[in-house]
């Protein structure tokens, strides 16, 4: 989930002036929009230590009108609070209909501080979370936008973050030493963190993730996401001319540089393998996932692995390296095309639930229920509330695999852009591979930058510790094969 | 909860046969535009040991059109499914678009019965109805109307029943050694049914209680509530004409005798008490206030008392008897009329989170969060969603009162209709009561069958362990007095 935070984003000055020349004047407007609505927008900052919340939270402050404003920093209870029902600090702080709560802390933070520190089991702590996405639909069902922004710093970024705050003279002050407490416990932090978002993810009141280590990216992010949210709310109360057609493609918002950087751009693309490395390493891994099949199926232990990636990535030829090592009898390749008609008269994970194997038994899907936050996002046939619902139904549909001992194993095959076109011409020019490219190849092409950002949100949203995301090197198809069969088999010893 | 199911209610066969020769060819009728939707209905029927609920899978069967309805029971696992995850199940036996799926048994009963036989902690139970909850809405967001049905037996009725089925040769074999296994823990039943069902009486999938005992009275109401569940969806698909505008106005379905009584009906109004007992009771148990409720403070217990009823059925006499027993220190009255300007700006139950009580203290509202299901449901103010949600909601606030260790107390002052007539004449010939009369009481008058359906499904939906409903008999005002100033002692001393 957060290592779609790690990427080092970050906006030179000069980016950021022009950026902010357009969003301030934008966010100015929609909030006095806002007023003539019954809507309260509740803002949520949540994340880190040291990530640049309490700055966000000023800076946000300085580009609204501050008479719309309510600022509620969630710090020390007052003996008032704690006499009363612990959600009653929270009702006492929520926006009225036409204004903005910015919630610095919230609902979330003693909950996830406490499991951090052992108080709470995981099974409170997903009953709280449970109650958290009770209550913020409750908001969300009476008409409230919830605007939820979690803070990530990677373990070097924060320790550098607060070394950097120590030795500083006028910055030293600001480092607590919980600081350095809770950074001892950086991973525990990132773990509970993880399962806390990932159960509140909901479509109407989804996360976003930003990475806080430039502080001129985490700041122009979280107002245009503010800015983003509002918008679409007042465009559904037609409060505001509709968007642009153009904008109703899944569009990344336009970043330059730095900024618009993805997780796709951090797959390593220049790895290779020579022909001869590639024979060993494929004999070796190979010959391991055989005997590991075999184990699995003397153990009972089922498997799903997913195949996603760009056309031409090579998916088809990856799998076959798989199987070719395993037996017949103990995996099935499901294909996953344009649904039946009897798959479409069900819900969209149905078809995928029929498929799951039985124990002991593999099931390899070539594309997947990812179709919904990928093509049926980009190509506009899913709205924008079905594919943001469809992240928390994912990880609840994987969760639930991986409770009943199920290994999952999820691939995206990555490309570069250039490698692409080399091989779709390559296809056009090979009589036998003809048959592999079409016109629709040439237009989801097209939307390359969509996909990107889409993809990127996918593995924001959905690699969870039960369920993480491989992405695969793609450029060299015997690279990506050794990495794809080492990983399965890798997933596999992990557990058998 | 389950007390307004425990009432009596039966048909006579000529009651039944009439209303039948109205239900089958409407159901027939909705059952057969279903299939040109993308509607799929999901049929739960669940509930006690011996309350029919074979019989009614089968009635439902031959009303509607066969061959599209599909119908599964949940009863041995088969390893195919032994060896999947545990929803797997239940995917597959969804029905398709257009289609009915009859549930016998369902999601629900597992973790049930797991409960009750101690093999799953509450906490565990809880997390399990979190899931369902989560699941149901998923098939709701992607069209599928569920109707959940539960039938309800007393223990004294389910006792009867096993033992009728059993001393008839015709049906002994029916009785199964684990039913009467199940009697012995009817009351660990009913506990752990209530929690789960409170947990997942949501809007969008609502519970409806099924007083079993009568056969012809379950069948046909099962038969009922389905057709008005798949009418008001097709309505909203416009495959239907608009319910009549009378239809609109919340009103009980036309039953006549036995089965349109509600739980309001149970309540003995002829219980009075004489000038001289009144004295000497409202005396002691004012006294016992007196004492609970300053060792209450010194205890820092918080208890929240609300107060509804007739008009004219004396709340505001009743409040004052309860607080002359009180310092004045210790308690504040909130009356709960229209919203304040500040109230309508937000979430409507933020309104009374302000006002909840510091510990030590009590709050008394006069009317209160209930408007939403009764005034505002019978005047078409919250739309059926809406109240529908509510209940949920309200389950959940006292929930959290109550986890805080709030005592909370509940009182619907009961009236005969000819009582109130009486008192509104009164009202109106006495020149100092003059003001209490009105012409919107006159006019609520008029829905008075409106509103006893509305404080059934109430009661049915909000009694709950931790909150329950007290129905006081209010036709003789010394009676009613006593009997609240002496709930309130027995609900504060419970935990003092």
């Amino acid at each position: 989930m957060f290592e779609a935070a790690e990427l080092g984003r970050q906006l030179t000055k000069a980016q950021y002036e022009a950026a902010l020349a357009k969003l301030r004047p934008a966010l100015l407007e929609a909030h006095f929009a806002l007023r003539d609505t019954k809507v309260p927008v509740i803002v949520i900052v949540s994340g880190a230590d040291g990530a640049g919340k309490g700055e966000v939270v000023h800076r946000l402050n300085e580009w609204l009108d501050p008479r719309g404003v309510d600022t509620q920093a969630f710090w020390q209870t007052s003996d008032e609070e704690r006499e009363r029902p612990r959600y009653w600090r929270f009702w006492r702080s929520l926006p009225a209909r036409g204004r903005i709560g910015i919630l610095f802390g919230s609902w979330y933070s003693e909950p996830i501080i406490r499991r951090v520190y052992g108080e709470l089991k995981t099974s409170q702590l997903d009953t709280e979370m449970d109650r958290v996405a009770f209550f913020e639909k409750m908001l969300v069902d009476d008409g409230a936008v919830i605007v939820k922004l979690w803070f990530h710093l990677s373990k070097q970024a924060q320790r550098h973050r607060l070394e950097e705050l120590e030795s500083n003279p006028k910055t030293h002050g600001r480092v607590l030493p919980s600081d350095w407490k809770h950074f001892k416990l950086y991973d525990k932090f990132t773990e509970v963190s993880e399962r806390a978002l990932r159960r509140t993810d909901s479509g109407h009141a989804p996360w976003h993730l930003i990475e806080a280590k430039d502080r001129r990216y985490r700041e122009l992010t979280a107002g245009q996401i503010l800015l983003q949210a509002i918008e679409a709310r007042l465009r559904e109360l037609k409060q505001l001319k509709p968007a642009p057609a153009a904008a109703k493609v899944a569009k990344p918002p336009a970043r330059r540089g730095q900024a618009g950087v993805t997780i796709l751009d951090h797959v390593n693309l220049a790895q290779r393998l020579t022909d001869k490395e590639y024979g060993t390493q494929l004999e070796k891994w190979q010959g391991r996932l055989t005997r590991l099949a075999w184990t699995a199926w003397e153990k009972q232990v089922a498997s799903v692995a997913v195949f996603e990636g760009w056309d031409a990535a090579g998916k088809g030829s990856a799998i076959r390296r798989v199987t070719a090592a395993m037996d017949p009898r103990l995996y099935r390749i499901v294909p996953v095309a344009a649904p039946t008609d009897e798959e479409r008269a069900q819900h969209y994970l149905w078809r995928f639930w029929r498929h799951l194997p039985r124990a002991g038994m593999a099931t390899i899907f070539d594309r997947s229920w990812y179709g919904r936050v990928l093509v049926e996002r980009v190509e506009g046939f899913a709205r924008e509330d079905e594919w943001r619902r469809a992240f928390l139904e994912i990880n609840d549909f994987e969760e639930q695999l991986a409770e009943s001992g199920i290994v999952v194993s999820k691939f995206w095959i990555h490309l570069g852009k250039e490698e692409q076109l080399r091989r779709f011409r390559e296809r056009e020019e090979i009589n036998f591979k003809r048959y592999k490219i079409t016109a629709e190849d040439w237009r989801n092409r097209e939307k390359w930058d969509a996909y990107k950002a889409a993809v990127n949100d996918m593995v924001a949203h959905t690699s969870t510790s039960f369920a993480p995301w491989t992405l695969v090197a793609g450029n060299d198809k015997k690279f990506a094969r050794v990495q794809i069969v080492k990983t399965l088999c890798k997933h596999l010893e992990a557990v058998l």
